[in-house]
């Protein structure tokens, strides 16, 4: 029986291994985990017809979508920014510390995650293209930058705001997006960052549950 | 004479043509004079040295960076929420309309900019490669679905989320680095929504300032 009070996250039935640990609801389903708060799941297809009107819920037909009472969120930066000011948790409690944090939820998805996705483009979706290599260059030398920085930034520190924070599940999932490139080895106190913030309880737990969510489809692409 | 209870907002001294009007201190002038507030300005060089110690107010070297009081802050998003709910302005009185517009602000960076980004890249920076305008295919037709999508969303609507909100003031300079493309115009409702804004007193005294503020320097690249 599911209690019909419970946040409703939408995420996909099925995705293909080589986006695994990428799709953007598992950033919600650990904010969740953290805070010690239950949420219900809604399923649709990855590559089939969404839900009629689903893009009046998420204008792009992408997941995640929440749904909280009668309140719809689009967008895993806003979710995050919602539960971590909804309970109280997730943010440091200073205002210079809460800002930070905030700062760094926007610098992940907007300095960090989009050369991300294209070197991933490059490296995956359009590796067998004959340009894909040259192509590449640049976008690295993009990439290298803003790793080193956040390198520095991460200097001494555990977590980029001081205590683990929203900033800390956008940034390690916008790393993950590198990992079918060698970089994030490259610069060791980002590796152990990532490793140190997926060894959490919390984040073991969404990941389980968002792989076993993906269990038992009848199709595959 | 300054008054030094003003926040301060870093800027760029000087940047060249081709992307005058795109650098991200726009977006927080803007929601200043939206909210009618008052601000000072603190140049760094685009290409020169920083000040010393600038990382530690803006990680990646970048611009713009606040400071209010002794609140510092980097993310031009970060800024235009921080400014929205410190003056109770630029985000609907509902709380389904602000979340909307929450939501809308991160799509802007997240779902919009990087595709903006990359098109712009292939079309201005990497021009002259062979290999651009291949590269810039795939780019183009994720860039399509994505102001396909927006273009729908705001069918019948003035603004985002109803009212002119923060999500419009980065929604609409986002949508400006289409602009050595000629995809936006392929787009009429966006092409008039980007219009409508930029037609706003409060932008076109933002963006007059910024100009300004590049004006009289001895240095060209």
């Amino acid at each position: 029986m599911t209690d019909n009070t419970l946040p409703v996250l939408t995420v996909f039935d099925w995705v293909p291994e080589t986006v695994r640990g990428l799709v953007r609801d598992l950033r919600v389903r650990w904010a969740f985990e953290e805070l010690g708060q239950p949420y219900a799941v809604e399923k649709v297809q990855a590559r089939g017809a969404k839900p009629e009107g689903y893009t009046s819920r998420q204008p792009f037909g992408q997941v995640p979508a929440l749904a909280d009472g009668d309140l719809q969120l689009f967008e895993s930066g806003a979710m995050l920014l919602y539960l971590a000011e909804k309970h109280g948790g997730l943010l440091p409690a200073d205002r210079q510390g809460a800002w930070t944090a905030k700062g760094w939820l926007f610098s992940s998805f907007n300095s960090v995650e989009p050369v991300a996705t294209r070197l991933f483009h490059y490296a995956v979706f359009l590796k067998d293209q004959p340009w894909s290599a040259e192509a590449r260059a640049p976008a690295e030398a993009i990439a290298r930058q803003r790793l080193a920085r956040l390198a520095q930034a991460l200097e001494g520190k555990e977590w980029l705001a001081g205590t683990f924070s929203i900033a800390d599940i956008a940034m390690v999932t916008v790393l993950e997006n590198f990992r079918p490139t060698d970089l994030l080895e490259q610069y060791p106190a980002l590796a152990v960052y990532v490793e140190r913030a997926k060894a959490r309880p919390a984040f073991i737990k969404a990941y389980s549950d968002q792989l076993a969510d993906y269990d038992g489809q009848p199709y595959a692409l």
